[in-house]
């Protein structure tokens, strides 16, 4: 395994690849990784992609890629969907296509999907992205499959996060009621020589602008992600907001929000563990029986299971205390 | 408190509604609610109805609430939008087409949107259908906006699922991929009079051959929503699988698992309030300088605080074993 590191941080494509594979499936020697790798992180920046299924998310993202490469930057994305069974096909599809990079050392793609749990994908992919900034990348990208609730909470953890609209599509309202507009970081109208394209960045900016004064104001972008048309001012706003992170106190903010949220889920997935097997071992089939004939309920039983596990260390505490 | 629980349990939709309406927002007498609830709880048939959008569920849904009021029955149904912000519209309209029956006070409509964690949407549907139960509904239907993963968790709680497919929307083999057809109990194909609708009905019969013998071999109707035909026949196939389900060792089973489900989930939301509580305590500004100055990791401050919260209640109990 420390070999495995070390090759890794040395920017081993192979060795990168069995480190992730090892987080996401929650192996015995994901700790023992995430400790070796998280005092080399905090070097790269996060960049997250997102929007509704069709406005060109993984064209764009191809296109980034060969900008940067030709910038001399490492890049590594990391390719979430989270989604309902109607979309496990298309992104796989722009995977392949996207194995135009495949070759090169210098940009490492990764695709993840749903396993389990909703919050252990976010957490994944996040700890992916940790791996990848370790191992020496420049740029991380997160791009996500859809903008439901669970893509917000992947792309959060990212330090840039680039929201894409494209016109006609008739959802641009619904995602400003979404919650998106908050997290969104920079706007880009993809498919700007359609029609209605400059509607989308006039509703965009007023929406903004209603949302009153921010420190950083997001820009609102247009591009032609086939052509490439654009990309460099999206490149150019990712770094102007790099910068702005670097020198402001809401970049200090976000920072530590990230830290704060990162031990958080560490010790509800930790915690949640040592639950799931204590209520395994205690769960007897007299005890179902019980709540099944409604003699007692799940809250009492919840209940009772969590004092035994904490209310001890509480009085415990109390006595040390006395 | 005491005064609303009771006038719930007697029926009263106002009452209900503010019962709901308290667990929902995690007030905090959702627990004294719930508690107070649950003795009263496991009469009511509960049935899960899911499909893709637009394969016609709440006219189905609408039809079935007619036709049980016709038997006598009362009806409680859970509406539940968890999707993407690209879904909200709809479904409202749908609610309001459904307030038809909304002056009649056998019947309780009841609308879910997301708000934060989606975990949290399937436990408030879950509660909300035990609140309904014990203030005796005599059917509790969910329905569900989608048939992505998120909905799947929430219908899973039903006893009865209901899937709705519907002709030429070219999804069908999708749904049998996306380990719907392991929890759907009765297979409705509605929009019967168009064109294909036989060959779904073959399709999924193959699959259900394929799939294997089981003790409850799930049957695949056929119904025209909108005039309410094949009606009859799902409330037939459904009243057939509650009587499976009383009297086959598959019933237990699944009785059961729920109950234990109902555990572990009350369990992981104390969890998650604990951890919260602790860490904010605990979380000063030096720890998270010192975490991202990188001089400590997220993993080893996670242990060491587990370890106070956990390692404590290990000792005292030692010392009371002594």
């Amino acid at each position: 395994m420390e070999n495995t590191i070390k090759k890794a941080l040395k920017g081993d494509p192979r060795a990168i690849a069995r480190l992730i594979s090892l987080v996401e499936s929650e192996s015995t020697f994901a700790h023992e990784i995430m400790k070796a790798i998280y005092p080399h992180t905090g070097k790269a920046h996060l960049v997250g992609v997102t929007g509704a299924p069709g406005v060109g998310k993984s064209t764009l993202v191809d296109k980034i890629i060969s900008r940067y490469k030709e910038l001399g930057k490492s890049v590594g994305i990391i390719a979430v969907d989270p989604s309902s069974p109607f979309s496990g096909g298309a992104i796989l599809g722009d995977r392949l296509r996207m194995q135009q990079h495949a070759l090169d050392p210098s940009v490492f793609i990764r695709s993840m999907g749903t396993r389990g749990s909703l919050g252990g994908l976010s957490r994944a992919a996040y700890e992916a992205a940790l791996i990848l900034d370790a191992c020496g990348k420049d740029i991380v990208i997160i791009e996500t499959a859809g903008v439901g609730q669970t893509e917000i909470d992947i792309v959060r953890i990212a330090d840039t996060v680039i929201l894409l609209l494209v016109p006609g599509m008739g959802d641009d309202v619904q995602i400003m009621k979404a919650g998106i507009m908050e997290i969104a970081d920079i706007f880009v109208v993809n498919k700007a020589d359609r029609e209605g394209a400059d509607k989308i960045v006039a509703e965009v900016n007023l929406m903004l602008d209603i949302a009153g004064e921010r420190s950083w104001r997001p820009p609102v972008l247009k591009a032609i992600a086939e052509s490439g048309q654009g990309v460099d001012d999206i490149i150019r706003a990712v770094e102007e907001h790099r910068l702005y992170l670097q020198k402001s106190e809401e970049g200090k903010k976000r920072r530590s929000s990230r830290i704060r949220h990162e031990v958080e889920e560490i010790l509800r997935r930790d915690i949640a563990r040592i639950v799931e097997k204590e209520w395994e071992e205690r769960s007897s089939n007299d005890l179902i029986e019980a709540l099944a004939s409604r003699r007692s309920d799940p809250y009492t039983e919840a209940g009772r299971l969590l004092e035994d596990i904490l209310g001890a260390a509480e009085n415990s505490r109390e006595v040390e205390g006395a």
